[in-house]
């Protein structure tokens, strides 16, 4: 079954985030969705490790093991996106992480994952995410192959403006549901909590 | 000014936890304090750059930059301690993030910073926090140079069993004071919040 093509129009609230400030997107650690789309095929899977590694320009890393189709596409395209899920994306989440799309070859539609590509993004994205970061292979034969290791530079970057605004999280301010998550283990996550200054 | 000796004893709370949980400790993307001797200097930093890189035996990342000390220390010993702050230590974690002991040489003695190194230990580890990764470097020169990119084999893990225990974290159980931190920028935290099953 195919699923429906990306939306090609940016969701409600959602709006672009300065490249300088993009690592603050991923600064705090949040499990995130790794999509990535090569010859008509588009994929999304969960990752609970993915970080930043540098400020400007903004790069990330991300751990993608052999077993799964994203990759494929990872390396295929030279193109991925990191995208953090809300609280009430937290069963979506876990259902991303479990499926594979080697088993289940209509995981996006058995699920009915949402996504968005606006005009001059290569990947697309789903929709729904607190924060989105659209990035750019830069290859390491060694690091992809002994470690599972990807590096990507930030190319472009967006956020939900309800809970990202002036370069910080505002997760006090909105609904909780909207909080980023942090995968424990076995479908357990936390919830981004409250802000403190220290 | 010498900073005081580590206590040789595990402080109270202090529990091994399994190799095969270590990951756990974590998973959910905290802030870390890095820690590291060699050659009777040890030193502590703060980073937000830490993160999963395998199960079993567990490895980690850590972005660490040219300019500290506690990377000399880190390459010339070839080991290092990952260790997660408490909300009660945000303050803390802020000053150990500023301060550099390039600059400040007494940093750890100016913040009084309490250190334990139980028997068989090689790395001091900071007293207080919530949980402690103690790892062997593998050395990787590329990523080094070119990404200011360590990766580690943990080689033991422990945890305050207040707030970890059966290999899950257990904060909604204890203080909040103890709840693990995740920097966003400039000294600004979000704390671990709520469990939640996705």
């Amino acid at each position: 079954m195919t699923h429906r093509p990306p939306d090609l129009t940016l969701p409600d609230h959602v709006a672009p985030v300065a490249l300088d400030k993009a690592y603050r997107l991923l600064n705090h650690g949040p499990t995130v969705l790794v999509s990535a789309t090569h010859g008509g095929h588009t994929n999304v899977m969960a990752a609970a490790w993915a970080c930043v590694l540098d400020f400007t320009p903004p790069k990330v890393t991300v751990v993608i093991d052999k077993a799964t189709a994203t990759r494929r596409l990872v390396e295929a395209s030279g193109q991925f996106a990191l995208q953090l899920p809300t609280a009430a994306m937290a069963s979506l989440t876990t259902a991303l992480g479990t499926d594979s799309a080697m088993q289940v070859p209509d995981k996006l539609h058995k699920h009915a994952v949402p996504l968005f590509q606006p005009p001059g993004c290569e990947v697309p994205m789903v929709t729904g995410c607190a924060g989105w970061l659209v990035c750019r292979l830069i290859p390491e034969e060694r690091n992809q192959q002994v470690y599972d290791l990807f590096i990507g530079e930030v190319t472009s970057a967006w956020a939900d403006a309800r809970v990202f605004e002036n370069g910080r999280w505002q997760f006090d301010q909105a609904p909780d549901a909207l909080r980023t998550i942090h995968h424990v283990a076995g479908g357990h996550y936390l919830v981004s909590g409250k802000g403190i200054q220290g």
